[in-house]
């Protein structure tokens, strides 16, 4: 940007909702988002839950003349379904993995086979530019959502990752699935922690993709105050109740649908950035009967222009708001963490008890064979099946024993950090 | 350093080996060690394998007067044993956990439990300097070194980490237990890939600690040449024939012992570095039958100047030696991406055979409650006994086929990384 001070950047962002075997009319919505990004002609296009590598592929050779740069990061079982691509080169990337993601043993729910991570890469063009695609755990149960201070976890750690990377960089861009609302407490944490602001907040227009209506057009926001969410309109969200994939039920409580998809960024040196505008897909694709996802895409325009002095104000001014809410996840994390710690009880007593019956079967067996057994002896299968139940049931609670170990001081090491900030928070004048 | 603008540092780094339970006269060690960091004064201790956080806790509070500031990172089962000690308030800190740390099934050698990681802190005095302890996988058999793969993947990792959080900061220093040799290609990528110098390498002087001879005192030697070594002196080694606790089998080829403990350095924006002296402890405490652990401390005074211009030409000039480090280290890992692949399909395999196993029993079972078994029924006992097998060995080999697709994915990722980076290298002119 040496010659040309500002630069105008179009960014796309979607959960494509991409699972071999059971995401319904996968092949074709993958077709489908090829062919607009094609048609389009974004700048970056940050893509989660492509978890077929095979789809990558296809979008690789697909969009290879628009975008010649692109990256899949991989991790998990599954992997991080994590994909970016890129008409600048990408200059170097990596890849975090966040130490908690759910349980392996909530199988219908799957979050822990994923590898949730973000990923981030370094893109050059004239200013640098950071990027991150990223999804924290869904949410299953939004009144009695027993996941929270795992993703309260991971958005710690997605801000702790943000701040160490993003120190050299001119600008920094995160786009992807938060599975939290724009009012929840991790958001506010990510928020306040990084100095990210939230594109849907600060665009100066909004438009709802495909319905040729622009809600709020023309009207400047102030920032920080997402105004047509508070006057009711639909804008902005990403899971809503008219798109035929998404599930009714959960939508009742909030007949606009939830945003739960974000683009965030901030100016890091001495750069300036604006949301110029933002979009929304909504529901099915125009002439067609099928959206490309389950979530909708959030493109937004955004306007990068060197400044004479750095800005670097959000963060300090935001200070005091900021302990209040590092205090209320750091209650959150405390709550998880005791609930870790009685899980961790229950399956190591499960452990002792199970292996106390062991042994107490491997001495009447012992008692039988030594000719002791006075009475009737115990028959045969029931002696065995009974065995068996206590080894697979040791096995089973040693391992639960050693997961919720991990849970435990993954929740206390966080808790720790937020402590050391607080306290930091505090100490300032 | 605006009012000075140079700085003497001290810097402490020892892997404890206190495991609790299992480690030989851990607590004596830990008193000693404490005793030590408090009468010589560091200004930075980075300790590794201090694996009880009881033991942490005693010498944070035996400490706590000359190093005021300290951080325990958590993780794993067991934890990462990592915890850095300091003089100057720690600001920030952040855990990279490796993605690849040896198996579970390998309870002898325990890697797997103790999520390996590098542990981050950032510290202000004057410059702002980032500092990483970290420790790798073991090496248990030099000739068939089986976690090769694993440990590059870590050392590709660690480079990673530190070339992404270190872009803002005017020194950054690592101190640990690399469990490699300094001729090993993991070493030579993770240097070369990030520019870091080897102290000793470095060192203007070089002293074996307790012992009061000084190693090629005074001479002066040339960077990257370590003379001192190809001379064949035991200075820098830091696993020692010498020391009551190692293992005198496995240094038998080097009768003199090896260097895998490590402090490294470089200076990033208008800093220069310069490592003055460095000393390694050598078997026993003076005075005492018992070494601080079965590791040599190493212990550098580097000295951090202020210059006027930035250096960065390391990475440059040794670009060509670069491409050739990176391209073996992706041969070695690509070696391990066809083990863990062959791995991963014979644990499927297994799960198949298993899994037509139980339905073959299952059938019988249902063709013998249908009446259908024309001839002697199986035995009610083995037939449960088998059952039970299959579904142990069907679980099992479930368990060790997702770990070896999620092996073969973080493999798959770090030679695609490489690759990328190899295609960079050749590009530039």
């Amino acid at each position: 940007m040496e010659g040309d001070p500002t630069l105008r950047l179009r960014v796309f962002d979607l959960n494509c909702w991409a699972i071999r075997y059971l995401s319904k009319r996968r092949q074709e919505r993958v077709r489908l988002i090829g062919e607009v990004l094609q048609r389009e002609g974004f700048d970056l296009v940050l893509l989660q839950e492509v978890w077929s590598e095979q789809d990558y592929n296809d979008l690789k050779v697909k969009l290879g003349g628009y975008y010649p740069f692109s990256h899949y990061f991989r991790s998990g079982v599954i992997g991080s379904g994590l994909c970016i691509f890129s008409r600048f080169p990408i200059l170097d990337t990596l890849l975090y993995q966040y130490s908690l993601n759910g349980y392996p043993y909530m199988l219908q729910h799957g979050d822990w086979f994923c590898g949730k991570s973000v990923g981030l890469v370094s893109v050059w063009n004239s200013a640098s530019l950071l990027l991150g695609s990223h999804q924290l755990h869904a949410e299953y149960c939004r009144e009695k959502d027993a996941y929270l201070p795992h993703r309260l976890v991971q958005a710690w750690e997605l801000a702790q990752f943000i701040r160490h990377t993003s120190k050299a960089a001119d600008v920094v861009l995160l786009g992807g699935d938060l599975n939290m609302h724009p009012e929840d407490v991790g958001i506010r944490l990510l928020r306040g922690w990084t100095g990210l602001r939230d594109a849907f907040a600060e665009a100066t227009r909004f438009e709802v993709s495909g319905r040729g209506r622009a809600g709020c057009q023309g009207t400047p926001r102030a920032s920080h105050q997402p105004r047509c969410l508070s006057q009711g309109c639909e804008d902005g969200c990403t899971l809503v109740p008219n798109n035929c994939f998404t599930d009714k039920s959960e939508l009742l409580p909030f007949p606009l649908g939830i945003r739960i998809d974000y683009i965030l960024y901030k100016a890091i040196s001495s750069f300036m950035v604006k949301c110029e505008e933002l979009k929304t897909t909504t529901g099915a694709v125009p002439g067609m009967d099928v959206p490309f996802s389950d979530h909708e895409a959030v493109m937004a325009t955004l306007h990068i222009q060197r400044q004479g002095q750095a800005a670097g104000a959000t963060l300090s001014t935001a200070e005091p708001m900021l302990a209040d809410v590092v205090t209320e996840a750091r209650t959150e994390v405390g709550v998880g963490l005791r609930v870790a710690q009685q899980q961790r009880y229950s399956s190591g007593r499960m452990a002792v008890l199970a292996l106390l019956l062991l042994l107490l079967q491997a001495a009447a067996a012992l008692g039988a064979l030594a000719g002791l057994d006075a009475g009737q002896p115990f028959p045969k299968l029931s002696f065995c099946l009974l065995a068996f139940l206590a080894i697979g049931i040791l096995l089973l609670a040693t391992g639960l024993y050693l997961f919720h170990t991990m849970e435990v001081k993954m929740l206390q090491g966080t808790e720790e950090q937020m402590r050391m900030v607080l306290q930091a928070l505090q100490e300032r004048p």
